[in-house]
């Protein structure tokens, strides 16, 4: 059963918040999601993660969306499941079983300020622990979670068609053009 | 046998990577860091991670170092390990069950620009997969693996001590004060 991950970025502020969720971005591409839908309208972030995609391979996509509310319905409407990741909710080893038997999940990754309307469109209100800490680290060990009850090994999955390659080494940088 | 965690955090800009560097201490601290040492006079992140650490409880602590060499030999002169998260390095999945075995961990996690010396200083240069992505989800995904090796569950531990605590919910936010 191949897994169909995508993250929906909301309550992201322009220029103020470009950092944090390029990180989140690019950590749902590295740890195998499909793609991120971003529900503001910062033209730069995508550009920025479209870009590695390219240069790094996969075929992972950003683009903006209008509206989220309409992206989370159609996502349910086509059969898949909505995961909002937030401190408040179910701790994430409670809920990991229901959550990885899933096909399609949209992950919904909020920064400061979120509408509280998610808490109620989400099939799951999931804390990566009960602490303050970093949505992209949340997603981050969400991500590898599922992997795992999955039995896959993101770590190790392959980014074909990029222009640039890592070679792992015990010291020092190696990168490969290809 | 318990685990001692300690982060040190090279290559900080003040100001410009004060909110990344505060998302690495607080994930250091929710997956279950004893602390962490900034290589930058900055005093606003430890400020702002000792504040959240005496709200939320647990005994994190977060200061500043004047020389991370130096703080790098201490830690190998007593008996400590130290792991450099880089994309460079060799693929976690590979040195996992070797690193997990030792007691004590410095977790090197560097900003864009690192200082070269730090390749040979680290016991193990070790990449969260070899694409680009974020020294916060490394460091996420790092900690959650060391933790699964070692048998124990950060996100269930305890942080005795706090004011504030949050009551796991389906939906909303419970907050307690404690």
């Amino acid at each position: 059963m191949d897994m169909n991950i995508v993250i929906l970025r909301l309550g992201h502020r322009p220029e103020r918040d470009q950092r944090v969720t390029t990180h989140v971005g690019l950590t749902a591409r590295a740890l195998g999601a499909s793609g991120m839908l971003l529900a503001s309208n910062d033209k730069g972030v995508i550009i920025s993660l479209n870009e590695v995609a390219g240069r790094w391979g996969g075929s992972f996509f950003a683009r903006i969306v209008d509206s989220w509310k309409q992206e989370v319905r159609s996502w349910k409407e086509g059969g898949g499941r909505v995961v909002h990741l937030t401190m408040y909710g179910q701790n994430l080893p409670d809920v990991i079983d229901d959550i990885s038997k899933e096909e399609s999940l949209m992950v919904v990754v909020g920064a400061e300020k979120v509408p509280p309307d998610i808490y109620q469109a989400a099939d799951w209100n999931v804390a990566v622990g009960s602490q303050p800490h970093s949505e992209i680290a949340a997603l981050a060990v969400f991500m590898d979670r599922v992997n795992a009850a999955r039995g896959t090994e993101p770590l190790t999955q392959e980014f074909p068609g990029g222009k640039l390659k890592i070679v792992p080494h015990d010291q020092g940088k190696v990168v490969k053009e290809v």
